[in-house]
């Protein structure tokens, strides 16, 4: 793995979330951008090499939904640039690690992703993302 | 704030937490430290600017031990490396935030450490720290 890109926090309002961040960060949200298939809004700041990236759930049946009304707002994953993400999800899979995608799909930013099962990295949601 | 410096995540076991994490991000820990004052034990990780900080508890009055009793290992806390924390400090008290320390306190990796209230970030605690 190369470096972390980016962590994801849950909010349960992106708006306020956005305005909170940039005042205390002393940094502008460059980017939000939709991932229907998740029923997720996203939210982005980059200071350095690794970003924020705001998750707000656009729908009840988001992840971000059901990890909100378990264990409230708060930082949701962490995820690690990779060179070649199929190559990462079978050198994983062959340790004998369960991952939560057996191939890649599309997330925010463009990028193709894969996560780890948390129970894998001490309660840790990893996720895997290539550019 | 100039960039996020580290990830901390809290473990149960800091020995099996390295040997897993260093199998996961295929790269070894380079440095175990005591911060006694905190009953905690530190392993870092790095890969890029962003490294990963795993915490142990050593001691039931730990903060980690109350942590993972009311959540669960994972993921604790996000730090941003600042230039001067003082100053840091001062422009976020005028903007209203409350801070879990009013003046910075030794951390890990020789920096000085202050942390803002998990409230004010949407449930993050969020550290700053200087070198």
């Amino acid at each position: 793995m190369k470096h972390l890109d980016h962590i994801g926090i849950a909010v349960r309002n992106l708006d306020e979330a956005i305005a909170r961040y940039e005042s205390i960060l002393g940094t502008a949200c460059y980017k939000r951008e939709l991932v229907e298939s998740e029923f997720v809004e996203t939210a982005f700041f980059q200071q350095g090499q690794t970003k924020v990236e705001l998750l707000g759930a656009t729908a009840p049946e988001s992840v971000i939904t059901k990890f909100i009304e378990k264990r409230g707002e708060g930082l949701h994953h962490m995820a690690y640039e990779v060179d070649d993400i199929r190559t990462e999800i079978l050198r994983l899979r062959e340790a004998g690690y369960q991952l939560l995608n057996e191939t890649p799909k599309r997330g925010a930013d463009g990028k193709w992703i894969a996560f780890l099962h948390p129970k894998e990295a001490h309660g840790v949601l990893l996720e895997l993302c290539q550019s």
